[in-house]
């Protein structure tokens, strides 16, 4: 791994992305983003993705011109135009907190291109303005429903977000078996998939991480896993007006962010107080393996983060890291 | 198994409930609950339950005067000062369908005493007024966070439903492996529990169904479902003053529902006509045994109900219906 200064990273992706013609505040957006990826290790959302956005924000005649809509005091409606996702995303974040409801707030977004990155991220940013978080994706197909052969429904991940101190509480999975990123580090390691992850074309498992690509993913927890992606591609793509099914309803991905403050019934002290208890209880109760602690969804992220802000640098994969540096420093 | 008349076993139940002093409406709403569990196949949420219920409802000096408070125009607290969760949870369903809002509402919960039911009972008549439900509960702990031991989260149900034609389409799953009336079916049926299911007291992965009263159930898909079951204590729990951990934070169980109408974002038709185009994809997708179509969640228990109804009678657990009539007609 090759250690890089937090503030090359950032100064380096901003130059990069402000030169494809980005608005520069958005280009700084998305750096923070990318920053924030590698530092809190989820590197399976970081520099990995940065071609394919490069790529997306480097197409011709790219102008989007995104629209965002009220519905009623508390629903938004974001047509993003073809705008990144991952400036999508952080246009409904922004949306949310700049509402400041005193009640839930509902937020949906169509029409983005390419990634939304790591949906915690943008949960996160809720949470710790004191909202519980919710956001779901209807994505592109590629899992089967249970006891199915087809690719009907997406990974259709699910991020919640519950504030905490020092840091949220946070839970970003997809409701297959694997997320596609975990299957194509697999796929590109040369590993196998787990077994009851991938079928084949013709409906049998398959320990090919590749078969994935002409057959389907399995969900996670057979029955349960398929019920909620499809009641997530019921709320993220029906109700929005974005994808449905393989061929059923062609449109973009769909993303619903919920936010509600913590503070909906009682106190926030109290709520801090009881939340603070229960997740004492979670770390301090026993683990199967002595060495290794029971942690709380998001713990080894924020851990990670605290770490490379301290030293003010992080381990960046070398291979990533030069293609960055070639990118903005050409000899 | 013994075939019985809906309208007997209606009656039978209505009458031995109301013989508890509960008053007569209530005494209805629950036998058209036990009718409408047996009706639909969710046998392990309906008759079974009755002894349980009665118990409880045979407590001395039991008189409870539920409260329900209004926090905000779209979220309400329901104290249950210990009525029975089936009704209490059809309270919150209530205050739900008679808001009629035009956005989301939540309501929240607590101090209810004994089983809430099958919750798809529940976020299913919501749906059928054309919202989408979403239910969950906090419950009694039984389960290991993913690489623990100590059973410090509950099996937290999460329910939802989904307008369709002619019926919702809905899940309701445990956050656990199995729920916890699967396990005990598995118990007193003298077989195993599947692997990844249950520890002893240990951490040792155990077949023995009964090793979970003094050891713990699994999460389902081991961090996700950990992941899911500690957010559902999170919100469940913790914002509403409900149950949170095994020791962390006494009190009741919470339940927290949320609807939102499906034309939040776009009018009813096009969503309905979206709908129906994914689970026709879904049902027409090719299944792994040609002799089991894909189904839509909820179907199972939908069709159950029509073949009930039509029949005009269903088929009862000898046993069940037995002691019932040992308790209608005694001689």
């Amino acid at each position: 791994m090759t250690t890089v200064a937090l503030s090359e990273l950032d100064h380096r992706l901003t130059r990069l992305l402000a030169g494809t013609g980005l608005d520069h505040a958005d280009a700084e957006r998305l750096a923070t983003y990318f920053v924030d990826a590698e530092a809190s290790g989820r590197t399976t959302h970081g520099l990995q993705r940065l071609a394919g956005v490069l790529d997306a924000l480097e197409a011709p005649d790219r102008a989007p011109r995104p629209t965002t809509r009220r519905h009623s005091p508390s629903v938004w409606s974001i047509e993003a135009d073809g705008e990144l996702g991952l400036l999508a995303v952080q246009r409904a974040v922004d949306t949310a907190l700049g509402a400041a409801s005193p009640t839930t707030s509902v937020i949906g977004v169509t029409g983005f291109s390419g990634t939304t990155g790591a949906l915690g991220y943008f949960t996160e940013q809720v949470a710790r303005a004191g909202h519980l978080c919710v956001c779901i994706v209807a994505c592109e197909s590629g899992v089967a429903p249970a006891g199915g052969i087809d690719p009907v429904l997406g990974t259709n991940p699910l991020s919640v977000s519950f504030p905490a101190s020092p840091d949220p509480v946070t839970i970003d999975i997809s409701t297959s078996a694997l997320s596609y990123g975990t299957l194509q580090l697999l796929a590109h390691a040369g590993k196998d998939a787990p077994p009851d992850t991938v079928i084949d074309h013709e409906g049998r498992v398959s320990l090919d991480p590749f078969a994935a690509d002409t057959g389907a993913q399995l969900p996670m927890a057979a029955h349960k896993g398929y019920g909620l992606a499809l009641m997530i591609e019921l709320i993220a793509g029906t109700m929005l007006g974005a994808k449905a099914g393989r061929v059923a309803v062609p449109g973009s991905d769909g993303l619903l962010l919920l936010t509600a403050p913590v503070d909906l019934f009682r106190g926030e002290d109290i709520v801090a107080t009881d939340a603070a208890r229960l997740l004492a209880e979670v770390r301090q109760s026993r683990p199967t393996d002595p060495a290794r602690p029971v942690r709380v969804p998001g713990e080894r992220s924020a851990l990670a983060r605290r770490t490379s802000r301290a030293a003010g640098s992080v381990e960046v994969d070398p291979a990533l890291w030069k293609a960055l540096v070639c990118r903005t420093d050409p000899r």
